[in-house]
């Protein structure tokens, strides 16, 4: 089995890297970005392609599902970089495919508040999917940058889910009937979700959790029956998030 | 026998990536920047992108020898990215790395004035490769972007093939025992370049000519044999340039 974190947020060491290690987590989702545009994104490229250059034993760039593949034969743990904004892409849709050049497999289309793109899940309005929005995600199809909604509105969330040729992901939330987040979601959403094909991967943010840091496990784990039993046991998996 | 064009800057189009395929030219090394910043030329990356999914009949990115192999054998020609200048690297040295990931192959450490880098070769006063010049030419050995100085002066150039742990190329420029152009080169340069494994493109820019645009073929081709004669055969190409 192939251990994989679905998205993580971290002050990254060689401690972290060996820990990952160890614990046989063979990939792990990055967040790179939250509110940096495209050349401050970049800089934490660099900065990566850095820590790849320090600890070459322990972590490799994570593009394909091979890199993945070979990380987890040789006992290393493969990196994969997602923005939790579009805002590396500013208003030019050209850096979508450069920032998949440069590594970037996940992109969300909000963080919380209104993007170019779409309505983010504090909004109290939620216009869906914007002009532009159509325009990024046929663009993200092409070019294999998976559409992230953990933090888009409802409806945004809905349309993105239909108007995507390829399955979407969220890559951080629970399910809002089990607690009311802001990006917790919806038993419609989730459902649409695990019919096109897409993937949740639940998480551990103690502002998205049920009694917040005083979850328990028990509580947690019949969460996650209960969804599987939603949205079939295909289509979940766990990520935690420090944002 | 493969055929590369070792430099060159036009106003692309459909028509010239047609006359490329139809002469057989199966790799060309293309300009992409001359003062542009990194954005500027991350624009200018995606105009190209844009090209490739317009005309993947035609040109296909070139990145690596087996691209341009591959090129060759499918009767396509194989783009491949070229700088001037250090422009792009700005005053960031992980911006080498960031290039290279998205397809520079050959990068100028001047283009004619005096950089960061090193001396451009329109300068009075040539102090050689900078302290950052002399980080940047070991960064570009270690991802793979060949140093061109094809515009910088004498004495930056003498260092840069010494500092070098890999072959430089100067893309285009003549020997200024034949036509004393600021940018055409000395003999102790092309024997240094010939000594260290490194390669010389002629130039067609007519300031690079003797003659200029009267230039006769005869002379051009008694100039290039005298050249082989001083470099070695196996260190000569043919590279044009209209800046």
């Amino acid at each position: 089995m192939i251990l994989i974190d679905g998205c993580q947020y971290a002050n990254w060491s060689e401690k972290i890297f060996r820990e990952m290690n160890a614990g046989g987590v063979s990939a792990v989702h990055v967040t790179i970005c939250y509110h940096e545009d495209f050349r401050e994104t970049v800089e934490n490229m660099a900065d990566w392609n850095r820590m790849f250059e320090r600890f070459p034993d322990l972590i490799v760039p994570g593009r394909t599902a091979e890199d993945v593949r070979r990380a987890h034969a040789e006992g290393r743990t493969a990196i994969v970089f997602g923005f939790q904004n579009c805002s590396p892409i500013e208003d030019d849709i050209g850096l979508v495919e450069i920032c998949h050049q440069l590594g970037a497999r996940f992109m969300q289309l909000t963080y919380n508040n209104q993007s170019l793109l779409a309505t983010g899940c504090y909004e109290e309005n939620d216009t869906g999917v914007t002009r532009m929005g159509r325009q990024v995600i046929a663009e993200m199809n092409r070019v294999g940058l998976v559409v992230d909604m953990s933090h888009s509105g409802e409806r945004s969330t809905l349309e993105a889910i239909e108007i995507s040729d390829r399955p979407i992901a969220i890559t951080h939330a629970n399910p809002a009937f089990w607690h009311p987040a802001l990006s917790n979601k919806s038993d419609d959403v989730l459902k649409a979700l695990g019919d096109s094909g897409g993937m949740l991967k639940f998480s551990l943010y103690p502002h998205h959790l049920k009694e917040k840091s005083d979850c328990t496990v028990e509580s947690f784990c019949d969460m996650v029956a209960r969804t599987a039993d939603l949205m079939g046991i295909d289509h979940i998996g766990l990520g935690s998030d420090l944002c």
